[in-house]
């Protein structure tokens, strides 16, 4: 169990530290066009979650997303405890990845956002999101679970361009995104209807895939790791 | 014949969301530089394309294009009846498709498109894109079926790019983009030609692959439902 | 030995149809900005020469360039009648290609390019791209032939942007590219120090392939076509 | 051992002449954009990185890279004579791929950098560049050994947007780096407190990976050659 934590914790630190420190770093750079500042975030955001599902998935099973472990528990892939234990560990350790990022480019350890984000719109924007991860996540497992890593990094890299919410798609990454006033932050007020948008979309993709493939299971070779 | 129709309509659905919606979202933030737009619409429409070939493929096919349907009902893979049954399902979703990246970016659902696009070098340049669609999708059966969805992304990737008209190559897709007035739209009445040319480029490709490779035919992983 | 020729035809003309066409609509949508431009005609090249060797690799080997078929002429993996009907192809549907492209684009169908390309710094730009595009290959074959596809597609994606002379790399599209007045053009008078150096950069690389791998020879699931 | 030791010079000179030619090339293209200007940069560099560990990794293990190779060194993967050897090569072939770089790009051989890059913010992000390259090293041996050539590329390309230092994560490429003033250069006074960054961030990740994976050897794929 202890390793499995770890993994998750790793893994969800450093995914925030890439989504916020790409921010900053592409709003710095990009001289107000806010389309190449995407561009960047989008680009090391797609290859740094590849790269962590690809080596911490055979650990954790690489959820780093409170909306994907509700889904495993939903699917009682995991039980009550693990899920709890995953939940906690996501959001303490999102909150270090903004630390840590903010760190890099000498900023404020945690800044409140100021950075709006509401409106039906937006909220649908997020339901939709976390409906395609979780269809894509619930699809390759069914279909080619080795390729587990690009098709998540990829529906994200998609999803940061198509969805008007920019796809957080996890509520662990929103509370951390409330924690930094740059280019990915979100006010705090405005993160539970985002969390809330996310859980459901999960939900709804959890319930279309049991019809779409028959067998959605993690495989062995993504959770192989003792049970305690 | 449901399971597939219901892989049709959710990729069909998903997949313009993503050509929309991207669109939108890169024209709002590009500032007026329309190929930081066209990298923005691009890499999402390719990421998400590859992920929706590789997870409902098994499925349907993920044909999600009604000139591709007709390919395969010329190679007398499917029936007339399935066949139709997908065209009608591709319409009505690539349409639904719209409506929510209208309700995401807080447009209003429908809106005819005022974007003119004519002209013989752009119905060269749909010719050319489904020619070379049609030509990666059967190469792809025949060389490398496992690498099928990547193969298909990269085509409409590099499409974008080298093609006058920036490869609808689907009229389904066309007929959706008649919907928005942003910057993937087309104005209803340069559709139909559209549509003429995409026809006869995935016929012309149709054609040569049948010199070019003996075996085109859709590998049982891709189409692995019972027929009803 | 037709149908290998019409794998190199196809395959060579598309690639110039690629390069050139994604060349005219990033110089038409950059709004000045070349580093913009260069993004677009390398995504497009990139992808879609991965997806034409992939699809035709298996028929002709997909050469697609007068340079590669010298190394495996002299590497005795096909004879002198084949290398020549090789090149001969290369060279006639390169310029087609252009002539597609200008199609598309509504341009007339062969124009004479004005853009100076000289001096020892881009003639050494083109010795070192076709040296990496030849060790890619010979490396590729020898190390993991399945992947080759997406290996070359990598090395030019890279060269277009490290080698000062974006990484012609073929003195087939070279020849084409003479024929265009357009972003990716070249001035006929340039053309012929530009092929030499390519010349000298693959043979460089097919030398020194012998000391670094042992077997580079073309698989035969590579060039599984009859010899006649 | 010779053939191990030119495949490091190779691989290592080509990576530095992509880093510092596609920096040059970005710079001069991009129009003072600099966000731009580092999305050629990343590009250039992901893509030729990816090549060059997959077709040099069976001969040399693709280090490329003297905290790389220290932390096969410690986990005695590597004997002190051949470390010292590979460390040697690696620094003298960085600098000859800057001198190539420049004359590609018709600059003086050398020319010292005035690109200060110092503070905590940026060596903080030299550690956390080098322990996410090392974890994504250990971790794609222990559960991906085939995949590690785009793991590592991936790994980079996101390295170079996240960290505030842009991701050097490599002593010999630091070293390289000092002997441009051009986009990807750091002045010399800079370039010791770097490489303890790096050397710390390697260590680091090398110990952690025990925990989280059994087994990060390199398989007998990637290091086939014979020991002399």
């Amino acid at each position: 169990m202890t390793r499995r934590l770890l993994a998750e914790a790793l893994g969800t630190c450093l995914l925030v530290a890439v989504v916020v420190g790409s921010g900053v770093m592409a709003e710095r750079l990009a001289d107000g066009n806010l389309a190449v500042a995407l561009l960047g975030n989008t680009l090391a955001t797609g290859a740094m979650l590849c790269v962590l599902i690809q080596i911490l998935g055979p650990i954790s099973g690489a959820h780093f997303n409170p909306a994907v472990t509700l889904v495993f528990f939903l699917q009682r892939e995991i039980g009550f405890g693990q899920a709890l234990a995953y939940v906690l560990v996501q959001f303490i350790f999102a909150a270090l990845g903004t630390a840590i990022a903010h760190l890099m480019f000498d900023m404020a350890i945690f800044e409140p956002s100021l950075h709006a984000r509401a409106g039906l719109g937006q909220l649908t924007g997020e339901f939709i999101a976390t409906f395609a991860l979780v269809i894509a996540i619930l699809g390759a497992l069914a279909t080619a679970p080795k390729a587990i890593a690009p098709i998540v990094a990829l529906t994200i890299t998609g999803g940061y361009w198509f969805t008007s919410s920019t796809s957080f798609a996890n509520p662990a990454v929103t509370f951390a995104r409330m924690l930094t006033n740059s280019f990915s932050g979100i006010r705090p007020v405005d993160a539970p209807a985002f969390m809330a948008a996310q859980i459901a979309g999960a939900v709804m993709a959890a319930l279309l895939s049991r019809w779409l493939w028959k067998k959605t299971t993690t495989p062995a070779f993504l959770a192989k790791a003792p049970a305690a």
